[in-house]
This record gives C-alpha cells, structure tokens and sequence, in this order.
C-alpha cells in the first residue's frame, strides 16, 4: 500500500545522448547518484522527465531500467496521456515489470468536476486495482481540482493512496485537505520543492520533486522530521537561489540537467529537441550560482 | 417573479453612428421593430451587444432609452463584469430605471466549482435581491458549469430565476436539467436560437436570441406552444440557412446589423471599432441568402 | 503532389463493437459506402476518427485497412501527436503502406507564431519530404494561425501542399488567403462542411469533412464546379438541419455513427469510451430529422 | 520621455479598510514609506493592486492620490481594461492628473500577433501621443508576445518608451530582446523581482515590482549599479524566502498587505472582496519567516 509513503521521492530527469537518443547507461548513474543523496523512491516519466516526448516502446525501456536499477526501492511511473487506451498499455507493462504504482493527472480539457469523475470512473474500470498517485498540477494540466474534488476522488477510488500536490499556493491547500480528507493518504509536494520546509510544516509526507542537489532534499526532510524547524529552514534557504534557479520550467530543466552532468549523474546534459539550450551567458550564471551556494554552505 | 418567464427575448443590438458613437434614436426604431415581430422581452448590454466597447455611462445611457421604449415589456440587462464593484454599480442603476432583472455570467478565470459558488455568494452579497438571469455560455466565458453546479446554484441563491442555456449541445443539457433542478425557473436558450425547436422539445421556455428575422423566433414558439411541431421545425428550417450565417460570432453580428439596417430597423449598420467591417464580397453573399430565403418563403 | 488536390475527400469514422473493440470489417463496408456516394479520397485518424483513443498499434492498424481498401484513392492520414516522436514514427509507418500523406494540426500549447515554425521546423527535419495537409482548427487545438502565418508557414515549407481550413468564419480567412498565398496549394474545408457552398464561391477545392450523407457533399461539390450554384445551395439547405445536429463535437459523431449504421455502412453506433451514448429522446430527433429530410428531398 | 526610465519602480498596493472601502489616507503614509526606501517612481493600479476591484471612480480617486503625493516622481498608471472606452476615458483622466504614462497589457481573448497588433493600432488612435508601458504578463493576460513581436511593436508604435517584462523565463528573453530592439527603451522587471540580480545582469534597467521591504530593490539596484554584483546577489538571497512567500499570486498580496501594515504603512491589512484571508497559520508563517530573515541581516 502506497498510503503510508513517506519520505523522498525524487522526480527523475530522462538521460539523452547528444544526437537525441535514450542514454540508459546514464540511468544507472543517475539512480546511483539519488540514493547515495538520500532518495527513498523515484517517480520516472514525469513532465520534468520529457515523457511527452518518447515513443511508447522509448517510454518502456526507460521505466524498465529505472526500475531494474532501484534496488528495491519503490519507483512510482507516470502514465498520463490523453489517450485511455495508451494509459493502460503502459500501466499494466510498468507494473508487470515491478513498478509499485502509477502516477496520473487528468488530462487538458476535462472542464467539470462530473467530467472529472467520469474520467477517472473510466481510467479505473480499465487498469483495475492499481496503487496510483492522483497529481494536482493545474498549471501544467489545466485542470483545476478543488479541496472537496480531490476529498470525493479520494472517497471514491481506493486506488487513489497518494496525492502529489503542485497547485499554488499549496500550503493553505495542503492544510484544507489534511482538514477534509476522510481517510489517510500520502501527500507529497513538487513545485521543485520551492515551499518544502513550510509544506512540512502543513503535513506533508515528503517531496516528490527534482533538483540537482537532492541532498538538499533529503536533509530538509530529515531534519524537519527530527523536530529541527529552524535547521530545515536555514539548510533550504542556502539552495533556494539554486532552487529557484531551476524553477523555470522546461528551461529549468535544462539547468538541472547540466548541473547533475557536472556532477557525474549523467553523461550528457542534452534534453531531447524540441526543448530549450544553453547559451554560455547561462553557463555563465550557473557557474555564479554554484560558487554562491558553495559559499553559504562553507559558512553554515 | 421571473421564474415564469416564456416567450421570445430578444437579445439586442446597440445601434452606434458611423463614427462610434452610439445612436440613441435607433434605440427606438429597433425596439419597435423587435416588438412588431413578436418580442414579448429584451436581453440589453449581452455580448452580442457590444457590451464590452461600451463605458459605464454609456451602457447605463443605453439600457436606459431600451427599458423607456420597452412600453413595459421586461427588460433584462446584461451587467456581468470582471469587477464585482462594477457589476453592482450598474445593477443598483438599472433596477433603478426599471430593469426587471439582470442577467450575470460567471467571470472568465473562475476554475472550480468551489470558486463558482463563492462568486456568486459575494456578488449576491452586494447586489441583494435582484432577479437574475444565469448564463451558461461556456465557449464565451471559459467556465464550464456541470448540471450538479447549476442545479446546487438554482437551490442555494433564490435570485437565480432564470437559466440562459447556451452551452453546446444544449439539447442533452435541458433534457439533464429538467429531470434534475429542485425547483421550477424558466429556461431559456441562446447560440442564436441554432436548435430552437429541439430546444422547445426538450422543455425550455422560449427563446433568448438575436436574429434579423425575429419574426422566426416568435413564429416558431407560437406554432411549438401550439402543438404544431412539425410546422414549427418547417418554419425554422427555413431560416436556418441565413440563421446559420449570423451565428459567426463577432462577424455574425455584424451582418445581423446590415440586414437590420435595411429592414429600416437602425440607421447604421456599423459595430464600433474594433470590430469586423464587411465586404462586397461579405454583402453580395448576404444578397443571395436573403434572396433564397424569400424564395423559400413564397414557396411554403 | 498533393497541391493539386480537388472534390470531396471524407473524414471518417472509426468503427468499434459494442465492446470497444476496433471493428476492422466494417471499415472495410464504410469504406465501399463513401465511395458510392462519390468520396474522391479520404482522412482517417482526425479528430471525429477518435483517434485519441486508440493505441499506436490500434492506429496502424486501422489507417492500414482504410488505404488497403481505397482502392488507390488518396488516403490521408491524421498523425497529430503532443510527441513528435510518435507523431514520426505513424507517419513512417503509414507512408510505407501507401498513404497518400499526411495531416498535421500544431498541438496544443504552442503560445507565439515563433514557437509555431519553431516546431513545424522540427517537425519536418524529422519526417523529411512527406505531402501534408495542415490543418487549421483553432477550437479543438487552442492554437490559432493568422493568414500572414499560414502563408509563411507555406512559403517555408514545400511539405505543404494542402490547407484544411476550419477556423471560423472560414469563409473571410478563404478569401484573405487565396489573395495572399505566394504558391498554389489545395484548400479544403472542415467544420462539418457547415459552410460548404459559400466555401466554394471563396475559392476552396473541396470539402474535407464527415456526414452520414456523404451524396450531399459530392452534390453541392459538383454543382457549384459545374457553375449551378443556386442549386447547390438549395441541395445543401435540404440537408442543413441534419447536418447543424451532427455538427455537435463529440456528441454530433454519435449521432453520425447512428446514421451511418441505419444506413448499413457499419455494424453498431457505439462510440469507444469515454463518448456519449445516445438516449431515447435523441433517438427520436434522429427519426424526426431523417423523416423530414426524406419529405424535403422528395418535394426538390 | 520614459525611454530613459531606470531605477526602482514599486508597484503599489491599494489600501482598503476592513469594510472594504478604499482607504486614502492610507496611500500618503503608503507612498512615504515606499519613497524612504529608495522608490524611483511608482506604478498604481496594476494586478497587484487589486485594479480589477474598483469601480472607475474609484480608480481615478487612487491613481489622483497616488500622483498628489508622489512629489514630483513619476507615477505609471495601469489602465488595461477589456473595454478600450475605458481604458482610453481612464487614460486622459490620469493623464490629465499628472501621471507620467500608462501601463498597458494586452487583453486576455486576443490570439494570433495580427490580432495583437490591430489591438494596438486601435488603442493609440484612440489614446494618442501619450508615454506608454507596454506590460508582457502572460501568465496574467493569457497573451503572449513573442521577442519578434515585441520587437515589432516598439519599432511601430513611438508611444511605447518601457517594457515590463514578465514573462518566464524572463532572464533569456531580455537577452533575446536587447539585441533584436531597433532602438532603445527602458526595460523593467516584474514577477515581483523573484529573478532581479540576474535580470540586472541581462541588461534591464531596474524592477518595476512590489515587495514588502522595497529596500532590497532599491539596495540590489544601486549595489549591482555600482558594479557590486556579488553583494547585490547577497542582499537578495538574504530576502529570497520572503520575496518566494510574497511571490504566490493574489494570496501573496494579503501576506504583502500584512507586512506593510505591520511595518506601519498602510493602516489596514484587508483586500477588498472576493480575495483571500490569512488564518492564524499563514500568520505563524510570517512571523517565522521574518525572524529568520532578521537573522540573516544581522549576520550579514
């Protein structure tokens, strides 16, 4: 059962090599690089990952070998499409292949909440009894899932054992649900774990998120767990230029490639075109924000 | 009380002068003319109004010439508005002048069900007991109300007296909600009245449109109140073509204006800038489908 | 070279049993259908193809039937896809089975015209020298191309060679393009052929869309070449009322699939789920349509 | 001639009391405080200050006392109005008043750059020769300008002497935009300075956002003017976790209100109706996030 998930799930990048195709050899580097920085589970072909942009047989492989690679550990894989019948294709191959659960967003264009469910009524009459995490993401989606929304879904589908929460402000919509829901799930936040400190603060279960730097991550969690508020805050507060940094969607993407190629996590920092590049004038301010954080973390 | 409501509302033009200012006299030449083909009420200030172009002093001066000549039919007057101090300013006014009730669609932006209601909670808040029509009109307000919300909205907010339906397809809907609201309003439908005599089918009350030919509209209620179904589908067919041809939005509204120009029902046909012009080509073509259409008519 | 294009191609449908399953004989019944009531070629996998529905494999297969079945009429085929990497993948595969080419709306999402050749760039650098067909329909992909952007898009890229224009009105952007495209290419016209006639007196050289009639697409096409345009007017007008009930999105196919079925063109109606599912009171419509329609033909 | 506009430009917020009146006498110690820490100039009625709220009355009444007390700084006016006879009366009253310009963002509804520039052409033949900001806010307006398109509107329309630039990512589009602009503007930043050093160091001129402690922006400003660039990325790190609380949209304003009003700026901390309230948890989270911050001052 995904409802007692707690701790940190890291949002995986999808390894390319420069000529655009699938680096798998760098999934195992990658995977390596997170659990030696703290990672309790992954969550592979998300937005961040470039999942819009595989084949399904590209799609497979990927999710296959993170898989294969994790050790164990639980890899949740995201299979939103807009096509049913392609989202339960994939479904039933990752959990097949070990996946411990599927990670859906409604598709753009569901415009009710009737529309909501009936989506979901169908999506669940099709893979059947699947451990999923429900993700509110309205700025990527379009979908705009309110509180008591969210409460019936949860109500009404047993699958549902995990909500990955990115609406913004999350925090105060963090407090409502952990005030509403009926029954315990898991919440995990992304966002790229801009709010994490205060989201811990509002009862979140940890981060599903990405960022070059997932000790961070893992070291808010950890200490915030271990009641040490104002330390959780002080050691997010030195990545949070990095962070934010990073926090420009797809470009942002780009950034956390080249930083997590810098370190050894992949061999190649490409991102699979059409996506943005890198100029040297954004090298240039990496370099800047990385001697920055090498500073403040020298001082703390 | 509006919830008894039926009939033919027709949805007005602003007569403007060549230059763009608004012509006041038309005023009176079109509601005359609407009155004369049937009309038993007026939509004033709706999209198809020109609405949005005008300022606040002269959209009050306008709903206010229509409401004086309406010789005591009902006049409802369009005041939805992104601003809530502004939708109130202008309700408190018209209602003042005469106003049987004003008509409110939800604000684009709004994205949850929960968001709908609180709209509507605060701007019943402001505005008190004013009978008010709802409008469902999805394609032009991007909000998209479910059968569930419209019918909690019709039980919660007793000034809800009745529903423009103009979401697509609007048959189903009407079918939905007259098995589903608590309590009896009177429907009413728009998109140009494009499914009028289905839409009688279906149980509304009547029309709320626009069209050259209102003749049509009030032709085709009479004959479906009647019980004559099949005349009333003949009649409305007959327009359809020339219906058809006005339902091109902006552009649609700016032949409805020069076929009301030349049936002497306003000076003008000009729709203030900016705002589509027509060509010889646009008015030849407006040639043949009037042409047609009487053709259709000596034939029946 | 498709540029050449002209008459009446046929969106089709895609059947499916009661079950959901593909129905691969009855495309091969609805194919022999549309050519006896005079298709010239056809687009399979659009938008009223439900083609959002099926997996990759199911889309082979099924644009694999319909080309094998055409008899050597042009057979074009939908590849549009958030992936481009699924988008060339299907255009390859269908190529190699012997589609005449391919059509291509921009995905949702794209924000400037700058993104916009950013992306139909990258498109063609992936699938090289194959006919497409752009499609121009702004209110099923939110992205909407202005004249001097399609005649750049044209000018740029010797792909295409074939414009399906459903924008609206279509009838004043036909007119604009035809005076400003620096090279000649086809247009044809969708939006369920609801402006057909006036499309033609603009220039177009064919329609491009689905009906359960297809001989009134085939009629009003070859009248109006033959210079009878007061007749192809009055044969579209007969139909016009049935074809305003099918011309409603989604729901407008269900009905059409109905039709079709009566007709004997597929085996069963349904739609695969998520669609609507037609109603009694729906059922009813049909039959008062149909009679009416068979009364109208009978009196011309 | 705002071309040569550069420093720090606060966007204001408009004080309510609790009943939801406008609160004026709150605007002179508002503009005192903003002016003793560093304010060039000011930008009033923008999405910030709640604009869309007010009646036109009002609006004129709290841009009048925005410009009496500014003592002689510049005050920039938004006027962005879905109704260009509103925003073309607003115009002339403010300019009548003293403002040094208008803020205008293109309206939400316009789609292709033919639209975008038709809307512009529009605008000034009706405003005139009047000094112009032109406000590229997508994420607001749902508009989005290209650089190619922005490029082109300065190049044809003189009024344009500023661009608020806040898209995102901000920081590569003012590169693309310094080199592709025909001649030169100002260039300010909005998105509440969450990227002000690397923007300063893209080349704009200064922020054009509101903050709570507006002596970070002028502080970055003339430290980073000074050729201080690694003290100027200190000084803002030092605030980042505030300025990322502030930064969540209309919620992020109440928290903004609460600090002003605490710091002894505004008398009231209310935004008018329907906006957000803060609980006694989101006020924890301020007081926490402000002890942290004055700890980092004081160690710095």
């Amino acid at each position: 059962m995904l409802t007692d998930t707690r701790g940190v799930y890291i949002v995986t990048q999808t390894p390319f090599a420069a000529d655009g195709a699938t680096d798998l050899a760098s999934i195992d580097t990658l995977i390596d690089f997170y659990s030696s920085h703290g990672a309790d589970g992954f969550t592979v072909l998300g937005v961040a990952g470039e999942a819009a942009k595989l084949t399904p047989a590209e799609a497979l492989a990927v999710a296959g070998r993170f898989i294969a690679r994790a050790g164990g550990k639980p890899v949740i894989v995201g299979v939103s499409n807009a096509s049913v019948a392609q989202l339960a294709e994939l479904t039933a191959q990752v959990m097949d292949l070990g996946a411990a659960g599927v990670m859906i967003a409604p598709p753009t264009g569901l415009k009710t909440e009737e529309e909501l469910f009936a989506y979901f009524a169908g999506v669940f009459a099709r893979i059947g009894d699947v451990p999923t995490v429900l993700q509110d993401f309205p700025f990527s989606t379009g979908v705009w899932m309110s509180v008591p929304s969210i409460c019936r879904l949860v109500r009404e589908f047993p699958q549902i054992q995990v909500l990955k929460e990115e609406d913004l402000p999350s925090i105060t919509k963090i407090t409502k649900l952990r005030e509403s829901l009926d029954r315990r799930i898991a919440i995990l936040t992304g966002n790229n774990a801009m709010f994490l400190p205060l989201e811990m603060g509002r009862g979140i279960d940890g981060p599903m998120a990405g960022f070059s730097h997932p000790e961070m991550l893992s070291g808010v969690y950890r200490l915030y767990t271990q009641g040490k508020v104002e330390e959780a805050h002080a050691l997010f507060d030195s990545y949070l230029p990095l962070l934010s940094y990073e926090n420009q969607s797809q470009w942002g993407v780009a950034v956390r490639k080249e930083v997590l190629r810098r370190r050894g996590a992949i061999a190649c920092a490409a991102m699979r075109q059409p996506g943005p590049r890198l100029t040297p004038v954004d090298i240039g301010e990496i370099d800047l924000l990385l001697r920055q954080l090498q500073r403040r973390l020298a001082a703390a």
